[in-house]
């Protein structure tokens, strides 16, 4: 039987005014949580639902470097682009509408010699693994990720 | 029949060096998601489970000023905490491990007059809409939710 192997991470936070939060991490520079003006905030910083497509790049991004380690797989650059989609009646009180993300489209941009077939068995192992990739698929968003080879 | 209200966000990210990366949101700065040394990063920032914890603590924080106002609830301080716990057996790639949280607990400390009732109102309606503790919630995450009022 395998043993646990437990991570255990905390953030601390303050309400500042408005639609605006700031955000403590560790001994990092704690920083602001806010919405644009258009959902009621004074946009002083990205919102918390972009916080979650930032968290699944770099995520992606530690995996890949993990995981490349394993397979040694070599490559020279990643770059993430991630679009998320909202319900905004969901938080907004409308019964049987969620109101998280309804699909997140995920692109990839990987730089390597490496053949395809090597790259797509990279591309399952890191999206299997990955802790915020499984949390949005958990949670029953549509994910549509795509891998480009450049 | 109710009509859709889509939001669309949309974040960028490039793979540093290591475990590090850069996002981009909108025209804020970017900023740096790395991990610990121990974990196998440089620690040049949060790590990226670190970040959905920031995005929950300041999701619940837009939600409470946004419901608040529907309730005609008044409040004076809020700050949050919360602890996430992750099996790193589930990113080592250990079947039937989910690489993300197992548990969460999260402590809401709110400075107001209003009566335990509306409290506890304001707090159901809060975790019902919020869109970040829903994603958690609907990935089978197990979140421990505290409010303490002052």
């Amino acid at each position: 039987m395998s043993t646990k192997q437990l991570l255990k991470v905390e953030t601390n936070g303050k309400w500042e005014q408005g639609l605006k939060t700031s955000i403590s991490i560790r001994d990092f520079q704690p920083f602001i949580v806010d919405e644009p003006e258009n959902l009621g905030g004074t946009d002083e910083g990205p919102n918390p639902v972009e916080l979650v497509l930032g968290a699944l790049s770099s995520c992606t991004s530690v995996m890949i470097a993990f995981i490349a380690k394993e397979q040694k797989f070599s490559y020279r650059q990643v770059e993430f682009k991630n679009t998320g989609t909202l319900d905004l009646q969901g938080l907004m009180g409308v019964e049987g509408v969620s109101p998280h993300f309804q699909t997140v489209s995920f692109e990839v941009i990987i730089k390597t010699d490496e053949t395809d077939e090597r790259t797509a068995k990279l591309k399952e192992a890191v999206e299997k693994r990955c802790p915020v990739m499984n949390l949005l698929l958990d949670a029953g968003v549509k994910v549509e990720s795509n891998w480009i080879k450049r």
